[in-house]
């Protein structure tokens, strides 16, 4: 059981096919694939749900509808509000990231679901005061309304990379040693004499420079070797070797 | 001087004005102002674009347009790519969160980019070889397309939160001291031997219980003011009281 299927987005007197198709792809994006239309205003018609659904059309193909929000959240352990105001009945509204793996950690029990109100008034008092839990969305002070579509994916990116499903990428290359990385400044101490950059005498000076660059820019073990191949080459072509053609 | 200030977006070669738009209110919902456009290969009319940007109209006006990704990002100090794909020049991707910090420290040294590409191909090869940091989005792997004006919500979305711009919102009412709650679960034990829903013997048994839901659930100063009236009134109304009308 991933704690992500347990979790519902229930949209609220939404207005607009096309933020819900959007609210679909941001769901699928990110692992959450329970829709619930609640008490639905819709003005348009579904072809530009769709539209905006892309390939996250079985999403809002398998949506339920229910007369009103009490209804849509009945069989659920933690109905976790959205908000933008405070205010009223608000005093213990949260971050997503900071209650995240709280929801997850409910999920685990049972149904959750994740609330959001309409495009132009959100969610009202009367709906507020059915959460157990309430979430705001950091947004600038400079622009707060934020698109219905684009709160169903922070809050869901958050729940999802709380859950553990998403690994980080990761640098593959091994790193380099330590040692690997001082062959590297002698080499290229040797090397930059033998073309004439500068004089033996000066290499502790310059090496500074050489080593400041290689300690933020070489990391892994191919970093090195590409930058020890430099050295010797250079050698080389110094030496009179010539490049085969 | 704010990093954010210094941070640009820059969209390669996009096709829809309505997510330019989008973009747009997702930037400035992260207090992020600057867009560029590098290479538009816009299908359609602005008339879109604007509906999608609601109240971020001036962002999007204020875009500048280039003729080559190239250009767009020639003075920034940092050229941060977006790409979904794994594989050639992409060895050192991260996620946006990884990253957040040491970009913004960046971009308090100069203009940063944030570049991302075209709706249906991303960024190119060349494109991605011109980056300084390359971020991928976590996305579920059932369905990893992620919306141009999400991808920038997300990425801004991060930048915006570590740049310590938003506090959290936090419980107002202090908090409940020891001996506030312990008070609490003292005269709930008389309450509740007053209205008769146990015996004093009984009080160690049921108190756990109380205590357990108190614990969890009477979090301030507030939640046990109001719970000490309930007991308060509960043993005023079994000693015969009325209430007044």
């Amino acid at each position: 059981m991933n704690a992500l299927d347990n979790i519902s987005v229930v949209l609220v007197g939404t207005l607009y096919t096309g933020n819900v198709g959007s609210a679909c792809r941001a769901m699928a994006n990110m692992g959450i694939r329970n829709l619930r239309l609640a008490a639905p205003n819709l003005q348009n018609g579904w072809d530009e749900g769709e539209r905006m659904a892309v390939h996250a059309t079985d999403v809002m193909n398998a949506r339920k509808e229910f007369a009103t929000m009490e209804e849509a959240v009945a069989d659920c352990v933690a109905v976790v509000g959205t908000t933008a105001r405070e205010g009223l009945y608000r005093q213990h509204v949260r971050a997503p990231r900071d209650c995240a793996a709280d929801i997850l950690s409910i999920a685990e029990t049972g149904p959750v679901a994740l609330v959001f109100g309409r495009e132009d008034k959100g969610l009202l008092n009367e709906e507020i005061a059915q959460c157990t839990h309430l979430i705001r969305i950091p947004v600038d002070e400079g622009y707060t309304s934020i698109n219905l579509a684009q709160a169903v994916l922070v809050t869901c990116y958050e729940l999802f990379t709380a859950s553990g499903r998403y690994l980080s990428p990761r640098e593959k290359a091994p790193p380099a040693p330590q040692a690997q990385k001082m062959q590297l400044v002698k080499n290229w101490a040797n090397m930059l004499v033998e073309i004439g950059f500068m004089k033996p005498e000066q290499s502790d000076h310059f090496m500074q420079g050489f080593h400041r660059v290689f300690s933020r820019g070489v990391v892994t073990k191919d970093d090195a070797a590409l930058m020890l191949g430099v050295a010797r080459q250079a050698v080389w072509a110094a030496k009179g070797g010539r490049r085969e053609v």
